[in-house]
């Protein structure tokens, strides 16, 4: 810390993202990426259509506007881009929460919820799961806070039905509910059909994973009209040019390419189901994931000493030294042949044990 | 506003950006825009340099913080990337003022510095500008406020020496003196020499003007480690992955092309000539530009009639109707074309004068 530093921030931590190491011939399955790249057909419209560099993007981000409020029956005035959905979400933890309106989210769930929540100095609650790591509707009614949800949540996988959703929403009319649908592409059901219905939920989504964009930075916040205008006044105050030219043009054209999304998504489930299976018959326990990742453990070795295992021959999945799920990994799909060497090296471990 | 937003927020007044209208066949000169792409050499290096889109990209920027400091003669540590220069600057607010620590800047200068305070409920003071629009340097010292002064400054394009900047750096030895270098490449004299010798001193630079990529998004600061450490601190808090693969790749590319760099600078200071002698000529007063663009106002016409007509003619210029500098209007430099186009439509406007 400078001398400078505000004491505003002193004590703040800032969120750890999944380890991007230089190591080679790397299976990297620590941060939920897809494992195929745009389509050719998605790129080739990028490069056609993207604004002459040399002049700002379009700070309105129109065609992708107009692109998602046609794929999911809104209207454009529904729609937020971002760079990134982590920029979509500490502008809702600014535009929805302060002193007088807490922030509440599971205990076990996205790592950035506590910190957006500190560096925008609001207070928190932490719910716990339940024992089997789902997530209990009832202990989100009628709780007087903004409540973020990971739907699927992360790191477990496992997922809230539509009707679990709406209940919370029914039983939270004075508080917005912020529905982060990161991984929802992946066998879980969106909630964007509830956005005609309910005017305080906020659906959160992103291009990083079902639309092999990590690298690009989009994400979306999709909710009634009134909310996104506060959302752009945070935008409009921050940063108005937030997605550049290029990206917007890439986006666009991933959109425009759903049936590659959609065979994406099949791949990569197809795969999980696979890999789960394996595991399951090596002993692991492997919750029921909706998501591009699966979430495991062995009564054999431990979380930690499986991670560091695996990464000592360049297998990278991602482990968390947090209670509760400190014997757990979280594992991302990817191809076929990198689950494979996955689980030849699990195997591979597991022998070698005393 | 929606029934949900919090209070913090309900009286800010967002920035408000330069017009991007669509207009058919517009001379657009409202935005400070370079009118040259990126060199095909910087957008070959570009395509060959891109991480594949499905994998994040790369949280250090480690390839552009290497050529910046190889270019300015630093350390890799003395800089940090930004999702434009905007970014850097609201993370130099959050970072280095609050409520025991106000921020202070010129009445006139970036619009956005007044939005940034207000957005991080942080008090400032507006210093005035001298009559003829100068900053004077001793207006700054000891101040105990952190200081924001863009150099050149926008609209006037005036230029502190960095004689004067290091009057203010070593009469605020306590303070962080942030200096906005958007448009020092235009005939300003840079700071960043000075990074190694005060540890209160940070520059912020664009990739927007000089090096045509206002649409791709990207900006720099330089300071000491700590400082850049504390605005890390920031970052890793709001949006770890700030600057996307392409963008890196683009920017590298330009930076690795600094001989076009230079030449279109060149060619936009001789642009800048050939339009002030022109106005002048037309009975304008134009203040003496540092800057890729020009402040100039006429007795024969008000600033803003004159923004209308020009409007009404498909030529787009920059009108700011705040006290002061109503009579002005701020033009970016273009090509020779556009400035001819300019100059023609400013002399049959006058000629149509009663």
């Amino acid at each position: 810390m400078s001398r400078f530093f505000s004491a505003r921030y002193e004590r703040l931590v800032p969120y750890t993202p999944g380890e991007q190491p230089k190591i080679l011939n790397l299976t990297k399955l620590n941060t939920n990426e897809c494992p195929f790249p745009p389509s050719e057909r998605a790129l080739a419209f990028a490069e056609a259509h993207t604004r002459p560099l040399n002049l700002y993007c379009d700070i309105e981000c129109t065609e992708l506007r107009k692109a998602l409020a046609g794929l999911h029956g809104l209207e454009p005035e529904n729609f937020l881009l971002g760079n990134g959905s982590d920029e979509i979400l500490n502008f809702a933890f600014m535009a929805f929460c302060d002193e007088t309106k807490p922030a509440a989210f599971p205990d076990i769930s996205y790592g950035f919820y506590p910190v957006f929540a500190n560096l925008n100095r609001i207070p928190y609650t932490e719910i716990p799961l339940r024992e089997d790591f789902t997530i209990a509707p009832e202990d989100y009614f009628n709780l007087h806070s903004t409540i973020f949800l990971a739907n699927p949540n992360a790191p477990t996988g496992l997922a809230l039905s539509p009707e679990q959703v709406r209940a919370i929403l029914e039983h939270n009319p004075d508080s917005v509910v912020v529905i982060d649908e990161a991984y929802v592409d992946f066998g879980g059901v969106s909630c964007l059909p509830l956005v005609k219905d309910y005017d305080n939920l906020l659906v959160a989504q992103t291009f990083s994973k079902s639309r092999s964009m990590a690298g690009a930075r989009l994400g979306f916040a999709a909710g009634s009209a009134a909310l996104i205008r506060d959302l752009n006044t945070i935008k409009f105050s921050t940063n108005p040019y937030n997605v550049n030219s290029m990206t917007q043009a890439v986006g666009l054209g991933v959109l425009l390419d759903e049936e590659t999304t959609r065979a994406n998504c099949r791949t990569i489930m197809e795969n999980r189901a696979y890999t789960v299976e394996a595991l399951r018959a090596l002993g692991f326990t492997v919750l029921p994931s909706a998501a591009n990742f699966i979430f495991a453990s062995s009564d054999r070795i431990g979380g930690g000493a499986l991670y560091q295992k695996l990464r000592e021959r360049a297998v990278l999945i991602r482990h968390f030294d947090k209670e509760r799920i400190r014997d757990f990994n979280r594992i991302t799909i990817g191809t076929r042949e990198q689950m494979d060497i996955l689980l030849k090296n699990i195997r591979e471990i597991l022998e070698e044990l005393p």
